[in-house]
């Protein structure tokens, strides 16, 4: 069965966003410095169709990430990214663009429904909006032989913790105290496996986590 | 120059004590388990007087950090846990015992004035009332060769940590999430420098960061 994997960068606080993170600013104030060790990587860039990067355990590591998943899961706020509410502009595609990275099915819960959305490349937005486990069945189906790959935000990954469903934790902690914003684990308890750790001369630790149940 | 060592055990998810922690019960719910991978091993049980214990990286590490310091600087709770406050006991010692394993001066922040206790084995305890940079400095000037280490509590760290005095953050990450509690970090921000990363085979993550000024 299809692994579902959070993957996610983190502040050493455990912060994923900034403070006043919104729709119109998901990442909230200093939330983007969780984000720059990936979109330096060669590998990163490749995937969004751009040259150069650095060649490094961050690249591997995104190279792997972008490689294992056949599916992603995301919140609302990952999707709509920085372009506000889809209900003023029934055609907002978020941040991603005409031709985003993933190439394959991408599965957004939300409490807003809208029509599947087909972009180029082999991307296809499917809006979920009656909860996590139909989300996680219909990413699944559509899975095949790879994995499924959980965004984020916060609150998503805390509702599939929660909940079990989880399989695994990627965990990207930046070398950064952001202070305040959103909490990546915020009321989840329980026991976890650490199966890898890997160091990056960029300060970043990548951490994998099984949750046990 | 000696220098200041927060060495400290916490969460996955960011508490170095679970929920309800008080001077009565200055771990909290669930918050021994923190602990739990230094107790076990062969280098604490020594320096505590006890045989046997794991041989690993984490007795390796607890080797270091009990040879590195030569004085030690904690907050209140740390110093009277579980015995409540000394004001109803002139003669409490804390859960340190009369043989505590410190073998040096020990510098404990209180609100609460008291005059210094020597117990045994060359620990003496000095309780200081002016704040933070005077506790400093005495414990700079008993330090000599030999480094300086902060042992917490959360408060106590978070207030070195904001006046820019830490010289160095070691962070134990224990595979756990406590789901509530004493947080290590609140409201602190900045950027770090990751010196060094170990894993140990209990899943405790060492980490050790040098806050960038």
């Amino acid at each position: 069965m299809p692994q579902l994997i959070l993957d996610i960068s983190v502040s050493l606080d455990g912060f994923v966003a900034g403070p006043n993170a919104s729709l119109d600013d998901p990442l909230g104030e200093g939330g983007m410095q969780l984000h720059e060790w990936v979109l330096v990587t060669k590998a990163w860039r490749e995937a969004h169709g751009q040259e150069g990067g650095e060649e490094d355990v961050d690249s591997d590591l995104a190279a792997e990430l972008i490689g294992q998943a056949s599916t992603t899961i995301m919140g609302r706020h990952m999707f709509s990214g920085g372009q506000g509410a889809w209900e003023n502009d029934p055609n907002a595609n978020g941040w991603w663009g005409d031709d985003p990275p993933f190439h394959h099915p991408v599965f957004v819960l939300t409490h807003h429904p809208r029509e599947p959305l087909a972009v180029n490349g082999g991307t296809t937005f499917t809006f979920i909006s009656d909860g996590i486990k139909p989300a996680l069945e219909q990413a699944r189906e559509a899975a095949g032989n790879g994995d499924i790959r959980l965004g984020g935000g916060a609150d998503v990954a805390q509702q599939y913790l929660r909940t079990g469903l989880l399989d695994r934790i990627q965990l990207h902690v930046v070398p950064l105290l952001l202070g305040s914003g959103v909490r990546l684990f915020d009321g989840n308890e329980g026991k976890l496996e650490l199966t890898r750790s890997l160091a990056s001369p960029t300060g970043v630790m990548h951490l994998d986590y099984r949750p046990q149940r």
